[in-house]
């Protein structure tokens, strides 16, 4: 395939961010089809046609159904909000094509397994947006793992934090009310599990609790509003392998902008990630000698692929909107049939799967084995 | 009163440390009372005599009931095994003696109770070696909690590591034996618990998972034993106050060597401690201008109360050993009769029964109101 | 202007970074002429041919004079070896093109001075590749200094290490020969100056000394070879304003990857960068009350212009590569006759400047004046 | 010897420090003499009653040459003002007893010497309080270069950095003054020297440049009085083995409180370390994998002895002041005649004239070769 047909729907943050990594995939690993971006999608036509103008796109719609029936796209970006992911995937895929789709997968779980079994059906690409499995770093620290550098892991620390919830003047929005989800679980707890589930398999049982800071805030016309999800929550969970580990999630952490803290402890050794300094990884291994074993920092470099492919120097760090033209190249990797990093639907509904766990259990107040919630 | 007569048990790691307490509190403080270092107790005579002249000591026997009868005696530091606690400690206030006892108190909370009980009858002081919370940067963020500085709070997150239990290697020893307690939860939970209960009142309940890395361990001959304890434990609790949080502890966590990592998150602010890092703290406030926002480190200074004591200049650093001789000094204020920062019997058996809820709780896999296990 | 031909010679580590910023520039801004890939020259035909297909050029060509000819081009990106760059410049801007020249302009300085002559008479815009000045937290600082955050600046220190000449074994290249320049010095210096002069203006007077870890090095027949330049350079200076400071460079410094460390020091605070951690500056300020002042640690967000171009959440970072898209939208701006933060070829003779007087300093072992070398 | 007579001449921020040393040196190493707190010497009589009372020593006097006097003092710790120091060194090691004198030695090079040629005649001990050196993170650092962990060290970097002048609003004091010395220079290139020469020898040349952050401060009378010596300064230098390094110290650099920042690179690694962080090191080494290299977080363990003697346990931290009990400890050999790490006054001597040499250099606007000027 010479060139790839693009379609996106939806051009805030993420949108700008699918319309960048096709922009940038090619030129960045200098091999595989040129992206052709046909067809934009807004929610009117005015701003669609705004959008493709300054990203590139040759044609604009405000309907996206229109998008979806162009014979031009062959692979349709989704990065709406949630609640529409589901009937905009399902409609690409029955028309043939390929599906790139922000995760979560959908705030309902039912929704989330038509989707997969859509994907299933059509025979067509259909992947998620987990970029920050993408990251070189990150793959370096698989590549440890694998070679063994810290033993066999028994133990697991996670933390996904931000700001953005943290003060009680934050009016009552969408993101506070049951319908949009169980709050901080849904907004976060899919990637650390994205990593997590990655570097080691399925999620055995979990037991959860949430909190909120402010049971009320206000609303535009100053009437305290009752917060219907939870800003906080803290997770036990045992892996399938046996695995044991925390996982903490909050969007009201005062300091903390993009915070996914990983403690790896294994039987040789300890690794540890923070997203913040997404460029960094600290291994501690005993291989070292006793009285110069210390936790090291390792900056990304050549070595850790492909960090290459967009800077020749080590240490010069890779930048958020990076990891998603290193996804896009695995999505065209898919789509080539080619082995690829990607979390599809089906796995994608793994994550969901344990998130809806981590809920029913807050709600039953025991340990829930995922799956049979 | 210008002279208060010390007797030593025990001249372990904790053992030495007392006695540098006693020695340095008089010089640091420029006040109170002379320790006069009367009586110290070992296993046997010979060793008894031997750390005596070394430590400074008047008298050593290898009998610490005879170190107990010693009416030059007024003040006993106990830092023998926890089992040998309740005997001494009971036994010293019985004798009429204040006491100063390593924790944790016993690893039967009964004998925690009669400790306590014993304490209250005989109308002496009696205090536990929790020096963590005597450290000044400790003080100073308790200070800021007290004066707003973070708003309200309403999620913290603990975690005390070290790696001497992380090695595959390292033998089977009492210290996994089910009579030794629970392990990390014992060995660790009181530090963090301390440093919780003191800036923020009473723990309400828990939820607790408890792993071990290793089913078994070498033992000296080679046959592998199961270990009957675990290294690592997890917990969700609240606080009587509703705040909510995490607590974390493990033996085995490889590179860790002393960390108490403390995250306080409140309505306008957050708070970060690590004890590895035992003179900085980091604070993130709001009150800052929005686009210079950010943690900020705060180095131990002389205007965090008793560096001053110690230093002159800020930034110099105390070492762990401070601690306790600090920990003396709030002991000596609280034998004259003066207002003291101590844990006492009564007060740290609240913090022994909330390590018994969490231990509960993981045998019965559910929340359990601290008080009613 | 609609459009705007863009021409690349050079596809090495710059050119592909020029490449990245001409592709993403308008989809990152949304605004301004759209870049249309014209023309990429490199060594041969068949390279050229192969590099345009990847990264999106319309035309290739094995001679760089064909490039400059075309009339569909309208700026040059010039991204070859520094010894090429003063008849590339000379003959694009007496061609009408704009100028896009990696730093640092020339090895030897008449040779800058006559491309800054020829930028002056074709009054076309001629702007070097300095693109540490555009990061936002770079922008920040300044802001930061302009407000008056740290008073009056009285003194800096600036370092910026790498290690790619730390190890004996590095083979002796053309990077050790004496045309290549003073070494570290050419390599590094230009980069710190740049910073330093955007943010304090220019050098008055400088005092250096240079050293190499190695007087040879091994060549590939196996033959040692004298290196003839110096691999670590320290200098001290003065700004006309009066600022004292120091600079230090190496390429010999193991561990150190993209270091650029920058310590400000005035009146009321501190200020601290370090590349290696481009996402974060570190203030320190005496506004804050006396028991709670430490650095704190910004970490880039939208607030700190143009980084919201490229992500609306705060913390997430930006990457090396971006700083190029900034630069390029400035000359954009430069090009379209609004003000933009650039550093043209006339300025950028005032860092050469600097440099070489940092060169006479070492050999004539005295203070010199910057301009009266 | 089992007992040795302590005399304390000075009582202020170091005559403590050394009183916790003679107090803590026996406990602490558990062997050793008994150091005996005979006489200590203020002021006045008043003061010496007083603190002699707090710091455990049997006499007191208002007269120090009564204390030298005193046939009970084998050893004289001298913690006056620096211009005190050659009388009263002098006339302790002409009564025949040791000498452990802070540093630097004195303000006129020619009384440095006299004091050196004392000790010298005396045959006694005489030694510098360099506490600095005797961290066990420095001792561990010194056989990481012994064992050739970094390879062969071509260059250096050293800061010393403190703030108590950098605010315009410090009144001008006797520091100020040229009869004070050279300012910075003076209070602070000693200690990276003593660092400096014990981990690599005598200092060849050196190239000074000294600035001023403001030329007058504020009497306490109102009047500007022009401040005659200077608060930052900055030192190229070569040591007689050849390796080149640079300099910097200031005491108005905000934010700083105790910085003493050392950078050492080498053939084969690199190593860190602050003194703000005085407990760790970092190394980098290329014996580590390429991918996986970094600076590497020692933490001060019982492996880098002493610290074992203050603490059983792995990364729970010294303090400043145990750095002088183990200076105290060393002083003990010294006079047993034992193997000792101190800086005695003969190398003191050299670490004297090397300051010398960097104030003759910023006067004379060249290089000085140490011992010429």
């Amino acid at each position: 395939m010479e060139h790839i047909g693009v379609g996106l729907i939806g051009t805030g943050y993420m949108g700008k961010c699918h319309a960048l990594a096709w922009t940038n995939v090619l030129p960045v690993f200098g091999e595989g089809p040129l992206p052709r971006l046909v067809h934009l999608a807004e929610a009117n036509a005015d701003l669609a046609g705004a959008r493709a103008k300054a990203l590139g796109f040759e044609k604009a719609t405000g309907d996206w159904r229109e998008l979806i029936a162009d014979p031009d796209v062959d692979v349709v970006s989704i990065t709406t909000p949630n609640a529409f992911h589901p009937e905009m995937a399902v409609a690409a895929l029955e028309a043939g094509k390929h599906v790139w789709c922000e995760k979560p997968m959908a705030p309902a779980f039912a929704d989330a397994e038509a989707m997969a079994k859509s994907a299933k059906t059509s025979g067509r690409v259909a992947v998620l947006g987990y970029n920050y499995i993408q990251n070189p770093i990150i793959r370096h620290i698989e590549s440890l793992l694998t070679l063994g550098a810290i033993g066999t892991v028994y133990h697991i620390r996670l933390e996904m934090d931000e700001d953005f919830m943290a003060s009680a003047k934050t009016p009552f929005s969408w993101k506070n009310e049951a319908a949009a989800g169980y709050g901080a679980l849904d907004d976060f707890a899919v990637h650390p599990l994205s990593l997590l589930m990655t570097l080691f398999g399925p999620v055995g049982r979990v037991f959860t609790h949430m909190s909120k800071p402010y049971p009320n805030r206000p609303t535009y016309d100053g009437v305290p509003r009752e917060v219907e999800n939870f800003d906080i929550a803290s997770v036990l969970f045992e892996l399938a392998s046996g695995i044991s580990g925390t996982l903490a999630v909050s969007r009201a952490s005062w300091g903390r902008k993009g915070r996914i803290a990983i403690q790896i402890f294994g039987s040789l050794g300890s690794i540890l990630f923070d997203q913040e300094r997404m460029n960094e990884a600290q291994l501690y291994t005993t291989t070292d000698e006793s009285a110069n074993q210390g936790f090291r920092t390792i900056l990304a470099a050549p070595q850790h692929a492909p960090y290459d492919r967009f800077i020749p120097a080590p240490g010069h760090g890779l930048g958020f909107n990076d990891l998603k033209t290193i996804e896009c190249r695995e999505l065209l990797n898919a789509i080539a049939g080619a082995p690829a990093r990607v979390i599809d639907f089906e796995r994608g509904l793994e994550i969901e799967r344990a998130v809806h766990a981590m809920a029913a259990s807050h709600e039953q107040q025991k340990w829930i084995e995922v799956g049979t919630q």
